[in-house]
């Protein structure tokens, strides 16, 4: 992480993440999550400590009917098998019906032939976001065959130009997460300087961040918020929790513990005064330059 | 918790909870669960950690042998796919062949279809006892159309009605989960006030209180203890080391790791010294009137 | 554990499991994992503490193409659904096409036939290492109908000569985890007397190790390094990781923790100063009359 690049941010997107972190605690949004058999638990203890509801439903004949009744809905597709993939494409099918906004994370996508197919049938359906790191995005893209497995090979900015053109081509807002991770809908471009490497070294340390962006877009539906404000905020509220864990974390088993201590304590004033945030108005390697 | 409400308890049952402490210590039952992908790693862990052996066999062509080697059996019905479905039935044959005590935790029924159906035939094959919230115990006596997913909505009291007449229609113990748990076997009623509120906050919360009650009923096997006395039993110290637990807890992931510590470490006498239970001899909306 | 029987050790396996964790720690193992719903979370995160790269690919139509890609593939039969199964055969062939070595760990095999049934066939492909308690080891050669599920009922010397046999006939190292874990290629055998009673109070204790052998085995390709040194060297570094945790925590919820955080931190000096191994030359029950 590179402090210095961004200091605390005044960008209006840190205010809109503050009011958005105080909606979730007041209104608890129900959070249809259909994700891996590795990190399902984790995922739902980070959102009972973000102040989320939980459900984990990836059941085929509840999912479509359950997507429509939840106030936003996760598709990861970290262990699809043959009765997840049917249940995801009910939700997807659920979720568009009623409006509910949807997040994909297209864990692995690339190199494994099962889930890349799955996650093309599921991008047609166009999620409100997607979430990956930079392998999986430009593979999501076309752009490339993906790293091995969930190890990212690529770096964000690697995948900014894969990031515009899917938020292009399915109407998404693209999140491609690591050290800096990098958010757009095509036009606009955020970058979030937060974090903290321990983050890569608990299970579902990625996968439940796509969890608390249903959860981030479920709170801002009826409001003036739109889904570029709401994945950043959420984010940005993930990745603080996440330094100030590690802040006080021995190694990988502590920093996991702290982390939910701290997603469930973390108040809107410490996000305010902790995110790193910056919007880049033209494409990420101009910027940058 | 109401802490004026019920001072700790000098009924007789908490000698008998004492008691089956310590059996479950001295010989570990060997506790069978088919449980949801959520939770089936914390309900490990809850039952190693208060001296029991778990099992997790949710295999077709295992289950039904396994219902009648096992001590107990839990059947939660939080993520049940097709094979776990089969293999819940396989089991409460098994169990009901063997005499082998088993829990029905009917997870999220009422609003999803598939669950509902499942947990209607389980329920035919007369379960020692059912544990949920009480907008799935109102759903399974069919007053109610359920909560949204794990969601309680109604009241433990509001659904003493629906215990009482699901506990006389099927011969089984029915425990009400909530801020102060009620259990009944259609005549008595006990009710516990011992807990905390991070126990809601951590996912399996609930459901490993299940796996618990199949443990504790285990125990009581060839005891003069009744499957009331087993479930409540198992209630009481559950809910005590959350509380001992949440008293040097930061947060839901810190809770959760003292929660684990204090079901190994806490003793009978512990027990004993915080347990908070009334018995209910009459309907309870007139006893709490 | 017995503190005496053991002091320090100088044998040079010690210093090859230095040089093994090192080697896993500079070139993170990409570690293809099929193993139970109970224990995936837990394994992954013991491999990314331990510093390799965990992947859970258990999806039929990717497993035998990734076992391929992978360093490293562990079979876990912990909860053998009928995807799992399938996927496994997929991956031992694909390990075998390529090369790679894998670990089969027949958990609670013997008395539950699904599973025992599905382990004969995997062993057949010789498995480069085979890791179970002594139960399951009886069970695997044939000697015993094994213990009551996951339950350890004998005691690791007690299948000695069960583990030289299923050795010399399947050209596999194997590994009988217990108070004295026993190691052998049919030949030599070692005994690690590291570790912890708590390793047994926390679910996936066994399961994860038997990942922490497949990362070594991986580390130890295209090195003089053995099989027998890496699965040697992993249960050391594994089994001293505990000890330092233990030391530290008040329970079975704060040892995991603990534990992770030492995978993560204990050094190779570390392992060289505390690890208690002996090479035992000749049969197991003469060695120590």
């Amino acid at each position: 992480m590179s402090d210095l690049l961004y200091p605390p941010s005044a960008h209006p997107v840190v205010a809109d993440a503050m009011r958005l972190l105080e909606l979730v605690r007041e209104a608890p949004p129900l959070t249809h999550c259909i994700t891996n058999a590795v990190v399902t638990g984790f995922t739902a203890n980070v959102l009972l400590a973000v102040g989320a509801a939980p459900a984990m439903v990836d059941i085929v004949g509840e999912s479509e009917l359950f997507a429509g009744v939840a106030t936003g809905v996760l598709i990861n597709l970290g262990t699809p098998t043959p009765e997840q993939r049917a249940a995801g494409l009910e939700a997807a099918a659920g979720a568009v019906a009623a409006g509910t906004p949807w997040v994909l994370d297209p864990v692995a996508i690339g190199a494994l032939p099962v889930r890349t197919e799955h996650a093309q049938r599921l991008v047609e359906q166009r999620p409100t976001a997607i979430r990956g790191n930079a392998s999986e995005i430009l593979a999501l893209a076309g752009l490339s065959a993906g790293g091995r497995g969930v190890d990212a090979t690529d770096s964000p900015d690697a995948a900014a130009d894969a990031a515009r053109l899917l938020a292009t081509r399915h109407g998404s807002v693209v999140a491609v997460s690591g050290p800096i991770d990098l958010i757009t809908d095509g036009e606009r471009v955020f970058r979030v300087a937060n974090g903290h490497e321990l983050l890569t070294r608990v299970t579902g340390g990625g996968c439940a961040l796509g969890a608390v962006m249903a959860a981030f877009l479920g709170a801002a539906r009826g409001t003036r918020l739109s889904p570029l404000t709401a994945v950043t905020a959420a984010t940005l509220f993930y990745t603080v929790a996440a330094e100030r864990a590690a802040a006080r974390s021995a190694g990988p088993g502590s920093f996991a513990v702290a982390f939910l201590d701290e997603l469930a304590s973390t108040t809107a004033d410490d996000l305010g005064a902790a995110a790193r945030v910056e919007l880049v108005a033209t494409p990420i390697v101009e910027a940058v330059s």
